[in-house]
């Protein structure tokens, strides 16, 4: 399979030069888009669009058709993973999540194994299609949860505002936690790898619920556990570098080391300067971000006067001493529900020109 | 008034030797003491407890006859503020707060006047009964929330997940936004400062939703209105200072923005390395935390184990050039309610032998 026709996003990934500063937008294909609710209708729920690989295509697509983005990300969910481990996995409606066999005690940990990833071929069937959809105009992204932020799901058995169940193993029986993560990074990279060899040209973890660990718990149980994912995945297909990005939410205490764990990319919320990050990380690895998604509240005028003034904290892609730093413009967080979907267009107008100016005043 | 016969804990908001390290707890009367409980269900609601001096008076000292803790806290609400201001404050069974009348729109926030305080006689009441019932035994901390977080829930009218309603306006008029903020931090001033005149010995402004803001969103809307706070604070009472507190939840990023916003402590959560911290500061201003309250799920050798290592990493309070930093044991967040009380009574335990422990290595 040859290179997109729109590379932008994997030369932004590998701090390559690049005309513009390439973006998408975390959750792009959801529930903003009347065209994804009337899919996920016929669907018949969202487990409906994410197992079928020609809903999952479908929906993958649908912002791409609005929007001019430069990269597409697989359709699918984080609890795929866990779900294929035989948790049980159901979304009620309304609700988040939920797994009818959380994993609460010694002999459910002991049992829990690296599932079979033929249980996962309908991801796999979906990036296969959505791959042969694109026809190479822009790049497809991969992804998994973090072995800790699955853990969260696995040992709560739905979301949690204070993570009392999963935080109290932690602490009390760390071993168990060990074990749990051990596992999930290994299916973690598993994942992925299958993700690649399909044709997923980029991919990214998300650690959603790291940065709810203090400092120390952080670095044991969920950094340690990406690295290990990160070190294991396949570095090039076909000839091609496939890039990987890790975001934490709330990482930015830990932005250094979470830039030292192997990725090539990392994902930052909206609570730093994308300058400052920068200067932390030195262009050693690429950034993406950063934008609070609550500006795609305001009118289009403000949301592109916003998007402006990220593209400006991150400064000039061109270094002083020849080399080139890396970023992927993205929301801070998943794009909200209730975003009007025209001011999407005023942001992603905003940033291809202001970032063509910027290139150009170089 | 004299100092209280336990002046540990305002000698370390002012980076004063100490034998110990002095600590409270974040919502140390709560619901995971069952006298606490048994209270609320006499006074018939959480509202109940809060306006009524005596009850009041009991939960607040409720924790201090368990534990040897180093300071109280007034037992009463942040939103006592905004509910002054006329926006119909009520705790729902089961929910959170909500207010009847929210700022959604020019004319409610027009309308928006800094609260007579007369209104909230309640609390200064409390205050003073509080300080009676003490007898000097320990220092009783007054409060109040930052401008920025009773905006939100005077904009949101509730809790919010996502922060829409409020973002919404921060970034579509600035300029309404700008007006509830002046107003807040006019109030919230007075307000302290009535407390200080009612006997509080020192005064800490919850900032719990600062950490949801953009950088930049932050510094204006939220640090800024906290700076006027801290600027229009009494210094001293009663010939004896006043230490400030401020606490940013999720406020890391900001950290040393923050202690130069005038106050004497800064409050951090448990995503952040106490010692790293220190550092970063300085000791300019001394620090309070950081446990995570989860840790207090764990067996109580694992809760010491873990209120050393925060103290370890705090590191020894006297500097070498002669001067000293000050740190305030505290949970980086309130405490759970699903916590054991006599996993506390190690905590307070360990946190107190420790550090004694560690001033006699010095």
């Amino acid at each position: 399979m040859p290179r997109p026709l729109n590379d932008t996003f994997l030369r932004a990934c590998l701090r390559q030069p690049t005309a513009y500063t390439p973006l998408w937008l975390m959750r792009q294909a959801g529930r903003y888009l009347p065209e994804y609710n009337a899919a996920r209708a016929r669907a018949g729920s969202f487990m409906g669009l994410a197992t079928s690989p020609d809903f999952a295509t479908e929906v993958t697509l649908q912002p791409l058709e609005r929007y001019a983005l430069d990269a597409a990300i697989l359709f699918s969910d984080i609890l795929t993973v866990p779900d294929a481990m035989g948790l049980g996995l159901s979304f009620a409606a309304g609700e988040g999540p939920r797994f009818a066999r959380p994993l609460r005690d010694e002999a459910a940990v002991a049992a829990l194994r690296v599932p079979d990833l033929d249980r996962l071929n309908y991801v796999f069937e979906a990036v296969r299609s959505i791959r042969k959809a694109l026809g190479g105009r822009v790049p497809l992204i991969g992804f998994a949860g973090s072995p800790w932020t699955l853990a969260c799901y696995m040992v709560e058995g739905a979301g949690s505002d204070d993570y009392r169940i999963v935080k109290s193993m932690l602490y009390a029986r760390p071993d168990l936690m060990h074990r749990i993560l051990d596992i999930n990074a290994k299916a973690v990279a598993a994942y992925l790898n299958a993700q690649i060899d399909a044709g997923a040209q980029a991919v990214m973890l998300f650690d959603s619920w790291g940065g709810v660990l203090a400092d120390g718990a952080f670095q044991r149980f969920s950094l340690e556990y990406t690295r290990r994912v990160v070190a294991a995945l396949e570095r090039e297909h076909d000839g091609e570098r496939v890039p990987s990005i890790v975001f934490t939410k709330g990482g930015a205490p830990w932005l250094e080391q979470i830039a030292a764990c192997g990725a090539d990319v990392v994902g930052l919320d909206w609570s730093v300067d994308l300058g400052a990050a920068r200067r932390r990380v030195d262009d050693r690895v690429a950034l993406q971000g950063n934008l609070d998604p609550a500006v795609l509240f305001a009118p289009p005028e403000v949301v592109a006067a916003e998007a402006r003034a990220v593209l400006d904290s991150f400064g000039r892609a061109q270094r002083d001493d020849g080399g080139c730093g890396g970023h992927v413009f993205n929301l801070g967080h998943g794009i909200n529900q209730h975003t009007p979907p025209e001011h999407v267009t005023a942001l992603v107008e905003a940033v291809h020109a202001h970032s063509r100016a910027l290139r150009a005043a170089d």
